[in-house]
């Protein structure tokens, strides 16, 4: 993608300021952890892969923040209380403390090396997370490729895209991958209530890409399915349970009944960073409920009466029996799914 | 309620401007047919019985401008021209030419009679149309009360109240019967885009009779029934087929598929002039089809990048095998549906 989702130079996360697209290209700098844990909260930043990357930098710059603090034993409990704010800041995406684990594991590998080295190998480890996400999303997207036609109408839901990782996407790049494999595909894309992101976001990114898109309410998609006019639907994921449940935005679910019910294949797609093997079904991942604004603001203009009570979870769980397979960079898991989800997941 | 859906005095059709609700408590004056199609177009009133009410008016309109032609010939032809006109203002909802029809009848009925007193009885017709409405609302809460037990949480979509009708309301109407017969019930309202009428109108409605209402964005509907949270969905209707096939607010479909396979019990409530027997099945109903900017502009701001392809239909079909009972004034109809339809319709 032409613009950047997150860059890190002179000591500082760049992110492109999410909430404002598409009408303003806007930069938000975060140069130390907590503007990092603002920006993942606030949804500055957002999608699983892309809080993933974004909280590894978050993990670097608090312990740059904290190099000066003498005892090492501080030092290290100051970045654990760090790492665990950064977690906290969203709590149902996996990858966010997946990544901040892994560069807690470096720490714990490098204890006795002195703090300027930690930091060195700190903001290697990050570097190396952006990059590896950069890799695997285009090795998901050849993966998923296979399964699209020479000729598709594509479904897909929130922004999956260059926005939602370090760049390329996950379902959003499989899509990007089967249009420059010059397959003839088109996109209908969920605008996304409460955040708008598919009417933000990925109309934007895929205008870009010059990839025919047709924007829709949420609720047209039942009945372009139940009509016979998708193909394929394509989603990405926040957290996937070891029996294949899987945790995405709001509104996922209610597109896998409808699609299973019409016989349309669900894929979903998501690094296996995405799968938390420690975590049995769909009814054990936490569901963040975000705030009552999102739903009765718009850019800040109220559309419901003051006072009005609201109920907004930002995700739901889709049952692993409406899903057909899941695309991950190192190949397509398929059923059983138990099973070939721990195969794909032993080395982690 | 405390404010009047639409109101004839002083040669002039007086609506509730309901795009502007509820920020802002304006009136739009109508005193020719020109505006009342105007007003129907552009939804200031919506709601198929308020249509049909605000049509009947039209026609009494259209027949008071064209009475100085002494030309009778001429005379029936401009109301003639004038009616379809009214009709065409919005195709789905059949009760708009259900009053516009039943106007012009009582004109061929009564084409002897001197232009004046033909006036007359077209006023007093749309009177009646108008007070029968108020009525039939409330026969049909009453019957629709009887399915409603002592304790529920019901999910509606769009808004069905007395802002969709001349008062009271149709599914709307059942949940205001039950809370005054000291049920303990509450409500969960899809906030329903594009136009966001639950948002806007059901949230404003419920909330001046103090019925407890949670708001919620449509794709979080499906996981509350997954969930157990839903007892009864109560849906209004914009046309109903000889079959039962019911076209409604775009959304219903899909909450009809979700509630089936969770057996959560599914009603469409609506007055018998919703049912157009002419019409054999769903397949046969035209879905109107409206402008880009209700989905990619909200109280004029840009949500979507400029130029993109927008699919907005307004309404969708629920098929009959998702319904369990449509709710009428004249009583609760169960399967078989087409037989009893048929009986509930003979008279039409």
């Amino acid at each position: 993608m032409k613009y950047k989702t997150l860059e890190f130079k002179e000591e500082t996360l760049k992110l492109i300021d999410q909430r404002k697209l598409p009408g303003e290209i806007e930069y938000f700098k975060a140069d130390n952890y907590k503007k990092v844990i603002e920006a993942i909260k606030n949804m500055v930043v957002r999608g699983a892969p892309a809080i993933g990357a974004a909280g590894a930098f978050g993990v670097y710059l608090a312990a740059s923040e904290f190099k000066k603090i003498n005892d090492k034993n501080k030092f290290y409990k100051k970045i654990k209380s760090a790492n665990k704010d950064l977690i906290k800041a969203r709590p149902t995406a996996v990858n966010l403390s997946w990544a901040v684990n892994r560069m807690e594991n470096r720490i714990k590998e490098n204890r006795d090396k002195t703090v300027n080295k930690i930091l060195n190998i700190l903001l290697n480890e990050a570097r190396k997370i952006l990059k590896e996400d950069i890799e695997i999303n285009k090795q998901m997207a050849q993966n998923g490729n296979k399964l699209i036609p020479e000729q598709a109408t594509i479904l897909t839901h929130c922004n999956t895209g260059a926005l939602a990782t370090v760049d390329y996407g996950t379902a959003l790049g499989v899509i990007r991958e089967a249009y420059f494999d010059n397959k003839n595909i088109e996109v209908f894309a969920d605008e996304t209530r409460p955040r708008l992101q598919g009417a933000r976001l990925t109309t934007f990114e895929l205008k870009q890409e010059n990839i025919p898109v047709t924007l829709i309410v949420d609720s047209v998609a039942a009945t372009l399915i139940k009509d016979g006019k998708i193909d394929i639907i394509l989603v990405g994921a926040d957290r996937i349970a070891a029996n294949g449940d899987t945790a995405n935005k709001i509104g996922t679910y209610m597109l896998s009944e409808i699609a299973r019910k019409h016989q349309v294949p669900f894929y979903v797609v998501a690094p296996t960073s995405t799968i938390d093997i420690k975590i049995n079904t769909g009814e054990e991942i936490e569901i963040e409920e975000r705030g009552k604004n999102e739903v009765i603001e718009i850019n800040g203009q109220r559309i419901a009466p003051s006072g009005v009570k609201v109920y907004n979870p930002a995700f739901d769980i889709t049952p692993i029996s409406n899903i057909n397979a899941i695309i991950t960079e190192k190949g397509i898991i398929r059923a059983p799914f138990k099973e070939n989800i721990k195969k794909y997941c032993k080395n982690k």
